[in-house]
């Protein structure tokens, strides 16, 4: 058995500084970008990219680091690991991770690629499709996963966009293997349905063996286990297969699926302005719900809140501290 | 006589990268910062402010630079001169302008100085108070000026605080000779009552001198002429030393001063969020409506509708097409 942990959650994922812009549908048209997407580029892609993009603003970003914020602003105790280099942006996004309260201590690489930028262009339908070039995020190793910290972390959160390099790769399993170890949670979300394409014997593998919580939306679970689009039986087929399955449905809200329990959680009512990460947030709500030991359904309006929030503006981080919403609603 | 000018508006200013955040009254107080100023800072305080600073967004900023997105967002041709270093904020502020439209091409530098930030710590009451660290902005210098970029723009605009440095006022006076021996008309902003207070004799010689149009607030024209805050005695104070004064008055409007004429301008209407600046985009608005030759009111009105837009959001840089403002307003 292990000891009470220090820290609530431990988050795994790609350190980006997201740069934001409004576009037309024409730009993506022109730009070949894939609407919805994360598509990964190159530097050289990354830079012309960034040469036809409007003006934009830059905002701290990455899947399990906006979720890592989240967690922190809901007051959870919260650690995250990924790989910055020592420049300017590097310095923004540890400035934004530790000024949230997030402890953040990846040594940062100070020489060959820069820090990570997504280039994130929000369509006036407010879906937005990003450009990511990874950059130094992929020179996370093995070395970064301190085994204090692991065992440190009730649950272990990572995000299925680390796959995307060997070497990340490396890192997160070193991670799973130390979770189990020292008897933690792993919590794992799938990041997108083309990253599900990319990788789906893995992530198959990881559900049926070592992951005890996934946050995937209904794209992502249609797509990891083929069902067409059918997503009551994706929710059968994972059902077995973790401890809790949460699914996002956009607007639709949520669903919390736990052996034989299903809660469906609705949305909260918001005026939608960029739709970047919701996901992200509404994995922070029900994680910070879970280290608090709240009920199932509680957990998934925290997730509802938290979501609510961010795209109520632009940018996948909180504007305000999300401790107010769980206060409001302490009521479970 | 003069050819016509190419370029609607040259604007001259600090370049800079500015990082936003939202503060209570307390921080100011904690860091001894004077509410509503701009503080010029050192490096070592810029970092240890940007340590105490919550979650922040990074924009593109800069008084002048501001008035020339404004100016190209209205469809003028504008270009700017602005110095940055050549790195990762230095490329992100050379995005900004050029996706804007703005034609900007001033050498960054390579080495020594960072390009500059500007830490604005946004209050409850909507007030922005700023920690401006000029970096690479000092390093401008004369040789920065190009003749032809003066002798091919209608007005050449230059912002008070690049009193500053000495570099940077010598790169400006050589602009403002350059300007006067092409027949162009020199517009400036005091920028800010600290400003003035700083530089007294000099605007006051500007105004009197060489500067045919003048940009300031109540708090900026009262302290140039110590009218103990008698606003109209100090438009009377300038009223024949200038060919237009245009003093902004925050949800007041502004007023436009052309020898006898005077011109109350009313604000737009808008919810206020940020007031970042807003004398920056009015400024746009204003020289906008003058390289097209329109009657002083309606110059005024471009002014406080380009105001009323960038105080509707974080960030002094337009969010959408100020053309479109123009457009709808086309009857004059």
């Amino acid at each position: 058995m292990s000891v009470l942990p220090k820290t609530d959650v431990l988050c795994i994922g790609n350190a980006i500084v997201d740069i934001l812009a409004h576009v037309d549908d024409q730009f993506l048209i022109d730009q070949d970008c894939p609407k919805g997407a994360m598509n990964l580029v190159d530097a050289a892609r990354s830079a012309a990219l960034y040469d036809a993009l409007p003006p934009a603003i830059e905002r701290s970003g990455g899947s399990a680091a906006n979720t890592a914020a989240g967690i922190a602003s809901f007051g959870g105790a919260c650690r995250f690991i990924g790989k910055v280099h020592d420049d300017q942006l590097g310095r923004v996004f540890t400035h934004d991770m530790r000024a949230v309260g997030v402890a953040y201590d990846t040594v940062p690489v100070s020489a060959g690629l820069p820090t990570a930028t997504s280039m994130i262009a929000i369509t006036p339908d407010h879906q937005r499709t990003m450009n990511t070039f990874l950059g130094a995020c992929t020179l996370l190793t093995e070395g970064d996963i301190i085994e204090a910290h692991v065992a440190d972390a009730g649950i272990v959160y990572i995000e299925g966009y680390l796959w995307d390099s060997p070497s990340m790769k490396a890192a997160v399993e070193r991670a799973i293997t130390l979770a189990k170890a020292h008897g933690r949670k792993v919590a794992m979300t799938l990041s997108d349905s083309f990253c599900v394409d990319r990788f789906k014997d893995e992530f198959r593998a990881l559900v049926e063996g070592p992951v005890d919580i996934v946050f995937a939306n209904a794209d992502e679970l249609t797509s990891l286990y083929d069902t067409a689009g059918d997503l009551d039986a994706a929710i059968d087929a994972i059902r077995d297969r973790v401890d809790l399955a949460a699914i996002t449905r956009s607007e639709h809200g949520s669903v919390l699926v736990a052996g034989d329990q299903r809660h469906d959680i609705a949305a909260a009512p918001v005026a939608v302005k960029d739709t970047t990460d919701a996901g992200d947030l509404y994995a922070a709500g029900v994680l910070f719900g879970l280290s608090r030991g709240y009920a199932l359904p509680r957990c998934g309006q925290l997730g509802s809140l938290a979501a609510a929030e961010v795209v109520s503006h632009v940018g996948a981080r909180p504007d305000v501290r999300l401790s107010d919403f769980a206060l409001e609603t302490d009521s479970a």
